[in-house]
């Protein structure tokens, strides 16, 4: 795969859908969130092939999303570690989103397997607009203007 | 398709992803919530097939992110439109965090298609995590539980 494949859409919302929308991968950056670093635990957790796992953290490595590093144990063969980079890490409140989202919609008949809590209080969070001062802004004052580019083909 | 599909995983990221995660489904909230509402819309914006397309509305549909109304033109026959739902609403903040994302990380050589700005002063807006009383919260200061169903199938 090639950034080619970003070049068809000035929508950064493709594009973003681009490198992050392929099944599995949403998933991939979850666990990492959670700390997952090695190819055999995130094979583990999504119980999916290793090839398909492999094209997909290639994808995330291509396009900055995570950083791979090597690391050897003791009397074992050098393996492949994965780390989200700050971008990555910047995924975490779409992740968050979709999580509290379904915990809205689509709820768990036994609750909520995983919550994001304030560390400070132990409440849960949320996921809001904030204005450039970083004071939340409610959803009906966010103008969503088209520029010269939209529409956009995806 | 049936609830059978999201009956696999406690996790709500990846039941938020089994009624949204497929291929074009993000694409059509992005377009709804820019004020689509037509099929030949749809189909237009994002270049794809009618069967594809019908598919993916059927599943919004019946997951209660989207309504289906009918609406008729003099002259013309029965056709469909279909409306974000409160839930579809709320994914906005998903969508936004997409493609500020994709502004940041993967930017358009032209500048962004799509802006999402304060109404009130016209500034480019963020999404943020925020707590119980709506006020932003760092990322380092959110705390990722798993309960007793983690870790989850996919």
């Amino acid at each position: 795969m090639t950034i080619a494949r970003l070049a068809g859409s000035s929508c950064s919302v493709s594009r973003s859908l681009a490198v992050l929308g392929e099944r599995w991968t949403l998933l991939i950056i979850r666990d990492a969130l959670s700390g997952m670093t090695k190819f055999e635990a995130f094979r583990e957790s999504l119980r999916v092939g290793s090839d398909v796992l492999a094209d997909r953290l290639n994808t995330l490595v291509e396009f900055g999303v995570m950083e791979r590093h090597s690391y050897q144990e003791p009397g074992a063969r050098a393996r492949e570690e994965y780390h989200l980079t700050e971008a990555g890490r910047q995924l975490h409140v779409v992740i968050g989103g979709l999580q509290i989202w379904g915990d809205d919609h689509l709820p768990w008949p036994a609750g909520p397997s995983t919550e994001r809590l304030d560390r400070r209080t132990g409440r849960p969070v949320r996921v809001a607009f904030v204005d450039e001062d970083g004071r939340p802004l409610p959803e009906e004052k966010v103008d969503v203007i088209h520029n010269n580019g939209y529409p956009s083909r995806p």
